[in-house]
């Protein structure tokens, strides 16, 4: 029999309760309940960082995993707990567009308002949602699979304005989304908006301190310590330096802006 | 049936082989045992800040969970490997006082001193008692539930002295227990020490170089930059600053004392 | 029944969506699996340090446990990806030596160069190898145990040149192997490289800015301050601090030399 597969994904890094309480309370719901860490890691408040990471890594995972998503900066306020079906999966976040790059990948999803407080730990505080609110609403979902019982349906969850590519012609203008632990940046540029880019293709792109001509098809080809553009793992091109860090390399960061021009 | 649950609280940080040589030792005797961390990154021989995390962790675990709790750096030396039982659950851990929290919140807690190697691994080093001794032991308690079975029974279990608070009249003076991850700072006062800190008390609250003349109910409700006054998901009172760092904005951290008036 | 017990070593950080893919691929293919992180901390491209992490963590896993581990800075190159058996237990990874000290421990290792491809994630990307080759290999493995499937055995896989103990009579020069958490130094110096090294020895080490004489047995039984030589926990001689960091003391880190002279 399969256990009830619930993954984590938060800003509340490690050092802290925070994790350890929402285990717990899952754990007492349904203790067979296989809980995987994601990424604790996501940068502090940054909704598109955790947009980006919980879309990346879910789209690896089998049908009726439950994504709890905790990047809640207005915990407590008049945002609404988001419980959404997406692709067969499952995921629990607050409504602020922490769910938008999954939305965009699987436009059938369907969304409900979290509102059956029989299903929350009580009395429900209100600077800890995940703990009271996002856990136990994972938990009880996993036992008795029905989101309709978790509130109504809505039509109008939140979507974040991600950054947005300017081509026009051969020249494309954008940013980079985020930086990675070893110092890959990703662009906000896939494969099928620069079809252009093939492996012989001539191009420029400035980023930061760094002018970037070669894109290569894996880390190890890159000459050592020359920036070079790469077709990521995530469906993003990079900006990577062999063994090293781009960031580091560039002076570019999240939010850093770039160029390409296609020659 | 209820798999038996087992979490770790270290200090040991995650780039070591420590913890997962803890759970090899732990999945060698009882491999169905659900091994979930809660936190590895305990201040460095930090044992208040363990007595912290675990206090606040532990409590959303169901009965009969066993949490295995490592900030020793006594290790090797006198102090004795401890098992208590509070509040239904099982806590194995140095009898350093890092659980004194847990005994403050469960006064009916029972503990015995680990004595009965036949449960350790050998040869028993002298500086990885988290292997040897206390992740063997909490398998092996996971097996029999007898904890008799472990050592004699003591009452004299270490206790922390905890910063005090002290009040007089509408004066309250005291100290910042831990900073979180987003900077928050935990106070040592709790809604029941200062009754009069309703929403709409007037008071000054004096840490590092801020003085808090605001109560809110959510990090949201806090002016942006304005280091505020909150209840906390822990049970104490923190300032915080909202989609900020109070440790940033007051420059005051573990230790650091307060003062706060009512007016 | 006992459930296939997989563990995870890499030098992801925890940050990024990479562990959470991997851990999606093995729970598609295998959702009883326990996985179990050993550290995603090791040192980022550092074959080494990764070798040191899963050797010394792992010896401490029941039989037939699998070993993913991705230090994995030659991705997408001519390294080929590696299944091994070794004292019962199974270890997958890229041939690039980041198996060696698994390899010295267990000479009697078995070692196939994973080829088939039916088990891979497709398209196999060339910059993420761990969740298209290596985490669904495992979870293939602990569905069949054939890894005479996975492709051709081999007997000439990689093994780093490890640093080398230099021994002269009484004087002995070797290195840093890596620093822990603790900023505990791990020398290539194991106790039967220097049976003189008892208690009472005389003896002078030196190292970074720092003149060492004393061999502990416990943490605690060393001077405040003064940095100490101990047996560590993973067979290996360290320099420690009680309760502070060595490495700071002593201005040295991986790879410092050290000179040790037997009085």
């Amino acid at each position: 029999m399969t256990p009830p597969l619930i993954t984590l994904t938060t800003d509340f890094g490690s050092a802290d309760p925070f994790v350890g309480a929402m285990k717990g309370v899952i754990a007492s719901i349904l203790p067979e309940a296989h809980i995987h860490d994601i990424s604790h890691q996501v940068a502090p408040f940054d909704v598109l960082d955790g947009a980006l990471v919980v879309a990346a890594a879910s789209r690896y995972w089998p049908a009726r995993t439950i994504h709890v998503v905790v990047v809640d900066p207005g915990v407590g306020t008049a945002r609404r707990p988001l419980l959404a079906s997406a692709g067969g999966q499952y995921f629990i976040a607050p409504d602020n567009g922490v769910l938008s790059l999954v939305f965009d990948r699987e436009p059938e999803f369907r969304a409900w308002h979290i509102t059956a407080d029989h299903y929350f730990l009580h009395p429900v505080s209100r600077t800890f949602h995940g703990r009271d609110i996002f856990a136990p609403s994972a938990a009880w979902l996993a036992r008795n699979w029905q989101p309709e019982s978790f509130g109504p349906e809505i039509a109008n969850a939140e979507r974040l304005p991600l950054p947005q590519l300017e081509i026009s012609g051969q020249a494309i203008r954008g940013a980079v989304l985020r930086a990675d632990r070893f110092g890959n940046l990703l662009l906000n540029l896939r494969p099928e908006d620069a079809p252009q880019l093939a492996p012989a293709a001539r191009f420029r792109l400035r980023i930061g301190s760094a002018e970037i001509t070669r894109l290569v098809a894996a880390f190890g080809e890159a000459p050592e310590g020359e920036p070079c553009l790469i077709e990521g793992s995530s469906g993003f091109f990079e900006i990577a330096v062999n063994r090293s860090s781009a960031a580091r390399a560039t002076g570019a960061g999240p939010g850093a802006p770039f160029t390409l021009d296609i020659l």
